[in-house]
């Protein structure tokens, strides 16, 4: 009997080991195939060319919606059609001053409105301004230190943390939770250190939120040597005031739009999906190129792989652009919640939404059972330089709403050092993505997603 | 007895697990430092701006070696010195030219001298030219059909390779031997395509050399975009001619130059060197930021961090940057001889030489017993995202001399996709590196370092 368990055994073990031969060969196939024959660094091209701007509501997110619908047609998807959702649309408004005044001179400092702020009135406005290094700095300095004044946020991007999403995390609320924060003790506007590591002019703005038991007050980000600049004087001359001024607004608060879907039919399990997908938004400073056109044009191009490489799926494969990540969540909101009206199994969902960097790995959320059997396949990826495997989280912001809905909710993870210095800033470009490293994103999520296929 | 045994080996885990984990927080200081106050960038930066063209036996070289001696003088390492070397000294000359007739048109096509080629004279040469795929593809032809014509050899960069170097190897032997391979069949010139898999007008240079049984013919690099150009021409007009014009030349064989080394003596055996170190020469297409300015730095930061965080090594930790990598070697033999005649004990070394890229790991060859050793370390580089660790080779070319006197021999692995659009290349700039990969790099170095100087 154990000599027969034995046999068993082994014969299951040359099994598996005779998969993953033929596994890693599909994979190269797929891997190659996005190196040398994707289209994806051209479509990023092609939409950071069309639709550089294309914040929710704008008419640059409208045109990106058009040019990635046509891209999937293009591709000859079994189907391809437009999710509407209504989104709010911000606007900047003229571009923003900022002059800073002490001991007679005066100086201007790059500053950028953050999202969804409200303005200052087209004759800005003019206040003292507070240096303030964390919250409970603002609050040890209360109403009667604050009170009529600008508070500059002056908290630090942590070039500690190795990985930078780290820092992101540590810094966020102040651009996220500050005017509102600030505003409780009567402060006039807040000024936010840009969230980067890098020393340069470029602010990088990014959401926030206000708490409407307080003033609506205007929230901007200040470049990193802008802060520098501003602390330094402020250190020499408290008694320096600051003019600022913003005029953006929000426009409307529920514009219609729409989330780009595609499809390639499953031939066993037609009613089962498998999703991939990033956001079509993007933050008007940049072009949205490594936020979030990269985390587009590769989930797209997991599609055109299994199509172009006969790779017939099992399950249906569906790409979705989220519209709105940035300001609002409403494209994801919406395609949650019709995904649960209409009862639609989805197995295993994939976000792509932290940069066109070389890869890294994946961090994969949800049933632990699923989650060992996808660690199992590891040894698959070592070849192309993928070796992180992070267990938890719910895939990405976009996908966080089919948590209970979905078992395996999956974000893919490049490389994070350079993705802050371009994060919501004017760096955001085209050429700033890498085609090689752009491609073996794309080659790495397809290979994860044919074993998912497969194997699910 | 069995159970003292056990006793003994739960011990010994417990003391080993406890130094991991002492291990663990020295590492995080080194790597703190490294993101936070390392001085490795500015270096750099003032290294390129200083000299950014620094070819043996230029002007550019020996301002790089007061330079580099001036920084290590500036840290207080322990000593600080010159080692002559005689290396040869080439020219590229005046700006070179390619230009295409066909079909009574003309057109300007980007290229570079490869370097130790010939020139032209100053007239310039025409001759018709004909397209070769690879050297079987040449000898096939033979000399009937390549006599009097300039070979044009359009061996692409195989994108297929994950790892980017592995491309360069499969190419770069029509760079190396491509001349006297074509000379011998009666080729006047030879126009190579550059080993990139970029698609771009910068032609990348590098070394070639001449077999002297045939003719020393010109060699020069186009660039992939000029490499594809005149290979659509050619399928179109097989008559086009060229006419190109190099005024390149080797001026001396022996001019002196200098390895610049420092040291920082050891606590207990200060007659035992772990050596780290790149070289100092650089193509003078670009200003030599990833090639090898990033490996100096770096490897001089090695010793600026033990210094800074006081961590007193128990070897003596020596870097040097090695003259005339590039067209020569000459530092490299220069400093293996004299380590040699002096019987100096190298216990360890390790180049930076691949680009000051984001760290993936280390290939390390020689002892098997302390790749072994050095192999068990490899949890505690987990958090830094460094996961290659590959056994085998000689650590870069200018350790590989040490080879039989050293025994082991250690490269450092940063990420090899972006290495091949700067290499020889006049974009390899001080802006095309990343401020936290370089540093990251320099982290991850010297915490090999530090687990080799203490448990070596």
């Amino acid at each position: 009997m154990k000599h027969r368990l034995l046999i068993l055994l082994s014969v299951l073990g040359a099994t598996t080991l005779c998969a993953q031969e033929n596994d890693s060969v599909v994979i190269r196939r797929i891997v190659e195939f996005a190196l040398t024959r994707s289209s994806c660094y051209e479509i990023l091209r092609g939409l950071t060319e069309c639709c550089p701007h294309r914040l929710s509501g704008s008419d640059g997110a409208d045109r990106a919606v058009n040019y990635m619908r046509d891209v999937m047609l293009q591709m000859g998807f079994d189907s391809v059609w437009l999710q509407p959702c209504y989104v709010p649309y911000w606007v900047r408004g003229e571009k923003e001053q900022c002059t800073l005044f002490y001991n007679g001179r005066q100086e201007a400092l790059a500053v950028m409105a953050l999202g969804n702020s409200a303005g200052t009135g087209s004759l800005g406005l003019e206040a003292p301004v507070i240096e303030v290094k964390n919250f409970r700095h603002l609050d040890s300095l209360g109403k009667k230190h604050i009170n009529g004044k600008i508070v500059f946020y002056n908290y630090p991007f942590q070039d500690a943390f190795i990985n930078q999403f780290q820092a992101y995390a540590d810094a966020v609320a102040y651009r996220w939770a500050g005017a509102s924060r600030a505003a409780r003790y009567g402060a006039v506007a807040v000024l936010v250190r840009s969230m980067t590591s890098a020393r340069d002019n470029h602010p990088h703005t990014g959401s926030m939120a206000y708490n409407d038991s307080f003033p609506r007050i205007p929230a901007l980000a200040l470049s990193t040597l802008a802060a520098d600049r501003l602390s330094d004087v402020l250190r020499r001359h408290p008694q320096a005031r600051l003019y600022i001024r913003n005029t953006s607004r929000m426009m409307a608060d529920s514009v219609l739009s729409y989330n780009v879907i595609g499809e390639l039919r499953g031939t066993v399990y037609p009613d089962r999906f498998i999703l991939v997908g990033g956001h079509l938004d993007a933050w008007d400073a940049g072009h949205g190129a490594h936020d979030d056109g990269a985390g587009c044009v590769q989930t797209i191009e997991v599609l055109n792989t299994f199509k172009k490489l006969n790779l017939r799926p099992r399950h249906t494969l569906r790409v979705v652009l989220f519209m709105n990540e940035e300001n609002g969540l409403r494209g994801a909101l919406t395609y949650a919640a019709e995904a649960r009206r209409k009862n639609e199994i989805h197995v295993f969902a994939l976000e792509s939404d932290a940069g066109g960097f070389v890869p890294r790995g994946f961090r994969i959320g949800g049933d632990s059972i699923l989650i060992d059997k996808i660690f199992s396949w590891k040894k698959l990826f070592e070849p192309y330089y993928v070796h992180v495997w992070n267990r938890g989280g719910s895939g990405g912001a976009d996908i966080a709403p089919l948590r209970g809905h979905c078992p395996v909710l999956a974000g893919f993870l490049p490389d994070s050092q350079r993705y802050f210095n371009h994060h919501h800033a004017d760096t955001d470009t085209f050429d700033q993505v890498n085609k090689r490293e752009l491609e073996l994103g794309a080659g790495v999520i397809t290979a994860l997603v044919y074993l998912v296929d497969k194997y699910f």
